[in-house]
């Protein structure tokens, strides 16, 4: 009980159009950690504050989007439970062997309904925060929190059809708790966020007659300070802001911007604290403004229709 | 599977010695808001973002302390697996109706091994956060957020004989995360922090031989800005300050003051995110400056040795 | 020496269409604090942190804008010296006795070569902060610091013909520092910023074919936090917001909002400390995104061309 | 007119006893960046965002303390007038050929009253902050801001007899305008903060048998967080701290720790917004707590003793 089952988002796997472009902005900018490139010239990194290995795995291709998300569950006994329940829910399911992805126990493979291809492991090995277990202290050393200053990766948001169908296997078979959504004026959910953690959402669903596409992939910081610096970081290089506000959906301050092959990104901190027992949090379409950018009340026509 | 089983702290009764100074220190000044007095005198209050109507009841005694802690669990059922579970474990269980407690479905009592009364309940009368749940903003009214502007009741640290068995039974029975640990040179615990959320404790205990004590009720603040805040508050009204600082452990920034009546009270902000697969951190005796107040590295006698 | 001559932006008079709605917009939800309405029925508002009696004065017109700008100096006797300046630099001026305007001093009243009425004058009625000069403390009791937490009004940019030689009257007479510029591709100023503060301006001209136009009335926040406060509270209110941004000038944390009547609001955070000795900067044109708002390097269409 | 006169605290120069110790503290620890070592093995530092060459130098000698202080003034003529006022006062002038201190103009040095060697000069060499000043951005490269991230050198405190001398030299000659004292219950001043820009103090003089001691130099933070993060760093390397609180005096945000000299050091945040015409504010002795440190309220006896 407590914290149990399925636990985070672990990973992304992010493609990208020109490595060397993406790397200065994953490792260099935002200040993500190289950890290894693997023999298909995979890129892997993690933020600082993350004990795994890596949790961003960059592909180069000829088009950009996500090749895959993958969860960590609490153990390798919570894998063999959900795979009954993805089966029972109408999803077949691969199980790939321990190793096949680099530093990863093995893994349940399945396509969501809305298309995307997931994973769920228990294990993953792990690097530590670089500050040990015994006498931590508080801070790492100088240089090792740099570029954006990112904790973790945090979230992500996808969208294709059947966006309900994941809601249903996620709150059913996964138990996630469903936190918020923003529905039309019949009532119908459009976005749909749901939490397996003690924050408002730790993945989130939109309606897309195209399947397989990718939102944003989410970051999280530490504090408004730092999201000031982030915010001003990402001027410095000139980098794609798309937004710099406060979403009303989640109550998290929110920066948009894009890879150097289109993908979002977001960064973000604050939020506030989900219980299972919060209420669910409904709103309107009309609302959309208070809903998605509560500062601004300006929603860019890019933020709802351009997805990788 | 997610956030199940034992939620959070969702309750404290505090002995204090005279309730209109109490109610001036919780209520005016800490800005709690005053839900109801009881029949017999007991007040309750929540804090402005707690959707249940009370968190903290003080009880007027000619001794300070702490009559009774309680956790909120996930649902009824969990009430049942749990009661077998303490009773396995060896400990006495009584069953309270619903309604005994104001606004309080029914409640598991029992007595720790350190010798705290502790409840277990699944529900309680919710009255929200004055936002509502349909398009709810980011914000309340002006007023609602008030004195130190604290979001809600967050942990506890109590101390008795027999804390490893305290441990014990909410690490096995109550499925808690063992979290950190200060230990003397033969490697014992003398201090241990558990957590059933993604923060790094939601109670924790220290080795005492008078059983039944309380070291300090902790409630959590928002932002490091509101931290400030908070402690210019605290200085304003004289309340005696203990130590303002970040501790080692759990990294929060934290200011331990008392109330009228010598009960230990901290508002603390921020401190890592917590998983399930987050380490072990041990902190080793010689290093309790680092452990306890990680800045100043200053412990104050009355730190380790001051309980109601 | 140290601070002398031309202490600070001390008042601006703004013209406004509905006098409600500007009272609800300026005092209920901004916080400014109404301090009086005289026979004519102006209302006069103060900051908190504000030791004069008030800074924004509301006049009900059927058009909105700037009745006039005013800046408080040392002293009488450089009110005298002043007054030789302006004339020697070949404007007139009128000198109003003591009380014409409430609360106030004799003041010298003048029309810039923008067009705009300005005032001076070295006494206002002083009514403190709340918090007294014996023993003062560091906070305000509970309900003085409200709405958007303002401190103060801090500068205002205005635009019209022969901004340059405002600048030579602010820097040649009135002894500003010339501290940042926008020019183009010639080297041209259109933009100039000047201080006669420790903060990068106290008050701005832009070149504008029409005279006597206000650009924004500018209002200071204590923190970042408290930044991201008011522009949540912006938001809640659907307040209109230009940009929520930095800038490069001045590196201010700035929002732009308009009060009901179309006048342009900015509350910032931050800047830099600009001393005499600090070097001129220069931003070119093609710059501009990165001068006006360095974060997401976007330049609304209205925020070069929406004049009051 | 306007900022004139005296601009700042330009320079301290201070004595340690190990200069490979001491480079570690101010160097690599606090992060100010090394300019130089001269001739002598005098060793240069400035604060990132500082323009000039430098501000600390550090002397190794076999005694802690405080070799001179410096302040930057407006222009050559500057120094002229203040060499007749010092003179007129009764304090012999010597005067200083330019290089002599190097990368600085011509220096006035005398003795203040309390028996410290204190400089005036207009010229140091510039070496700007990083930025440029054509189209200079808002965030210096990443590693530029490191450490404490102290923004520069800000005020420092000096105790000695005659200290009220200081005072009458600081606001007759200097200029300076007198901000806050703190008195005994006969109204005698015993502590004297005086500013020559929109802070609350530039220097503050306390009344002490042993001429020429100094109780702190101070630096200036840019925000709260960069407080927390620097007093993080301070435990982390076990630097000793007497307080990490707020001055009720300044209303700063302050932490006292040693340099390993026993030279006391301050890092600040914040603190209110002062004018010419903010009031004289008197905290009486028997308030002293609240005065010093607000949030605590505590007095170590070291604060009010323990000089170099």
């Amino acid at each position: 009980m407590s914290v149990r089952g399925v636990l985070r988002l672990g990973e992304m796997q992010i493609r990208v159009l020109d490595m060397a472009a993406a790397k200065q902005h994953y490792g260099t900018r935002m200040g993500l950690h190289e950890m290894m490139t693997d023999d298909d010239g995979l890129v892997y990194y993690k933020a600082w504050a993350e004990q795994d290995h890596h949790s961003i795995v960059l592909r180069e291709s000829d088009s950009s989007g996500l090749d895959h998300l993958a969860f960590k569950v609490y153990n390798d006994a919570t894998l063999d439970e959900l795979e009954k329940g993805i089966i029972d829910f109408g999803i077949a399911v691969e199980k790939i062997e321990a190793g096949i992805y680099p530093k990863s126990g093995r893994r349940l493979k399945f396509t969501l309904p809305t298309g995307h291809e997931m994973h769920l492991y228990a294990e993953k090995v792990q690097v530590g925060n670089s500050m040990g277990t015994l006498n931590p202290g508080v801070l790492p050393d100088e240089g090792i929190v740099r570029g954006f200053r990112i904790n973790g990766l945090d979230h992500c948001f996808i969208v294709g059809p059947n966006a309900k169908q994941n809601l249903k296997l996620f709150t059913e078979v996964f138990d996630f708790n469903f936190t918020e959504r923003v529905c039309d004026p019949d009532g119908n959910e459009l976005l749909m966020f749901v939490s397996c953690s003690s924050r408002a959402h730790d993945i989130a669903f939109g309606e897309n007659p195209e399947p397989g596409l990718l939102h944003h992939a989410s970051f999280r910081l530490e504090n408004t300070q730092d999201h000031v610096h982030a915010a001003d970081l990402i001027g410095k290089y000139s980098i794609p802001v798309e937004m710099n506000d406060r979403h009303g959906v989640t109550q998290v301050k929110t920066v948009y911007y894009f890879d150097p092959s289109g993908n979002r990104n977001e960064v973000f901190v604050d939020g506030y604290l989900y219980y299972p027992d919060s209420p669910l949090l409904t709103w309107t379409i009309d609302n959309l403004a208070h809903a998605a950018f509560s500062q601004s009340l300006r929603v860019p026509e890019s933020f709802l229709g351009t997805y990788t």
